[in-house]
């Protein structure tokens, strides 16, 4: 049964999950056998519906629930964080130090080929990505005692994924996550919006890399990761739920311009990418893109200080050239 | 020329050195190909003192500074985070967001042999290294515009140490790091020494994996990696740099007991080690131990939260069983 603790001397939750307590070395060598799955044993591929746990929702253009004919598929993660079974209190403990493991965790295969990912996928397939977070966002935030809910999606074994298809993630909390609530405490203090200010600086600090009618794409001032990228709607617009089509077919064109990028500069590099979502009318929702090209280790787990080898300044001047 | 820059979102700060810019593959590619390296190239190896800047302290059986007869021997880091060239004034803006990258940055080489880690040494030996760094945070805390001292070590490619021989790292700073300043706060506020407490709650929540006269060490409650381990002086002790050489034996001791329970566990993991040292005389110093051998992906990333999944309780009764 999972929980959250909280640790006493920061303001900080984990998430303890032993279900998934394997043996960490076994855990690694899982991830490396991945390598050697193909179309006929991959659980995201199209045709192997049965691998998966029952189908939550999907956009097909055949064929029923849990066959093939699907473009993007959604289904409870096989080894969840959370658990929808899990009963707890919220009003019970208010300085509670443990919330139990509850809530919903799924996974999206973003397309039914195994040999597809975001350095080749189409505008149109992205944009059907986009509409599934989109619906399931819809969907989860409105269940009970869920506080957060969080979009994300890991790239390549040494940025955690343990599949290699394509997939995202959707985690629905019972709990603000203390980076979101940080956020969320300093955006209601602020007189204006702390995003629309970062994207006038980004201006003029060149920091910039594209933009277009709707959303803007710079590296951020103190970016923690060796070309970061921050994705943001040029308007502000609070809740990601709210856009329109339109505006989600210019994110994916922006979408393959970065990844295009990135593959001319440094090849197919893992990355993690997720959606910053502080769910208050102060909030200016945002996608944080995070290349792992870097090892965090002892410094940064010890003083919360991340060294970046490259300025988000140079990041943006080669990003450009390419 | 290194900097701290604020992250206007987040009370995080970012360290930006460009001087370490190569390209992050390439950078990969180093590590990588330092696995070839022997005693013949090593720069930490006895005999090759010429590979590294020069020798700021050392403990030797014989022989003069950047000579072979060295047991422990400090030096700057070749590729330095911080630089004490750097001119900064720190009064003269108190709600800063850039600090420039002035400080130091040193490297213990813990052993004059390229077979020897922690997994082998001798007490003698550990001992040697723990004398070494006291000396040296009595050394750096006294500088002009230190702020804290940061002592950690790295063990193994996975978890971020691009030399494989045996060695330690020091960074004294001009900021106090995000997390420490979090816990000062913390630690400040609270009636009774918070680690002491902690230390009551493990004894009877059963996280307690040993203990001597002088130190314990068990499993904290909200532990964010699998088997992390707290190293804890027994009696409320603020400061480390005013240890007596009969605890560091016993320190010793513990470590070694640490590492071989690891060993014979898990093999010869990864891991980050470093020392926690809230410069306060409400502070009890200590040390965190993580293995690494999970992947924080996105979700750790966007969250803050990490997924652990062994339960501490669970760890400790592992580990006391071999």
């Amino acid at each position: 049964m999972s929980e959250f603790r909280k640790d006493p001397l920061h303001n900080r939750w984990v998430l303890i999950v032993p279900t998934r307590g394997k043996r960490p070395n076994v855990f690694f060598n899982e991830v490396k056998s991945d390598e050697k799955k193909s179309k006929e044993n991959c659980p995201f591929c199209e045709g192997n519906e049965n691998m998966t746990p029952p189908e939550i929702d999907s956009f097909r253009n055949k064929g029923k629930v849990d066959k093939p004919g699907w473009t993007v598929r959604v289904f409870p993660n096989k080894y969840p964080a959370l658990n929808r079974e899990i009963t707890i209190d919220l009003q019970k403990n208010k300085r509670r130090n443990k919330v139990g493991g509850y809530g919903f965790h799924e996974v999206i295969a973003e397309t039914p080929s195994h040999n597809k990912d975001i350095y080749n996928m189409t505008r149109e397939e992205i944009v059907l990505v986009l509409k599934m977070y989109r619906k399931r966002h819809r969907v989860l935030k409105e269940k009970k005692n869920i506080k957060s809910v969080f979009i994300f999606k890991n790239h390549g074994r040494a940025a955690g994924a343990s599949l290699s298809h394509s997939h995202s993630q959707i985690l629905a909390l019972p709990i603000v996550p203390p980076f979101i609530e940080e956020e969320m405490r300093i955006i209601k203090r602020a007189k204006t919006c702390v995003y629309c200010s970062l994207l006038k600086k980004a201006f003029s600090e060149k920091r910039m890399l594209s933009e277009n009618s709707e959303f803007v794409v710079f590296a951020p001032y103190a970016s923690e990761y060796p070309y970061q990228l921050l994705v943001l709607p040029r308007k502000h617009q609070p809740f990601f739920e709210e856009t329109e089509d339109e505006q989600l077919i210019l994110l994916a064109n922006l979408i393959k311009e970065i990844f295009g990028k990135y593959k001319n500069l440094l090849g197919e590099i893992p990355f993690n990418c997720f959606f910053n979502l502080p769910s208050i009318k102060e909030g200016h929702w945002n996608i944080q893109i995070t290349p792992k090209l870097t090892i965090p280790a002892g410094f940064e787990k010890g003083t919360g200080i991340y060294i970046n080898p490259v300025p988000p300044e140079i990041a943006v001047t080669e990003l450009k050239k390419v």
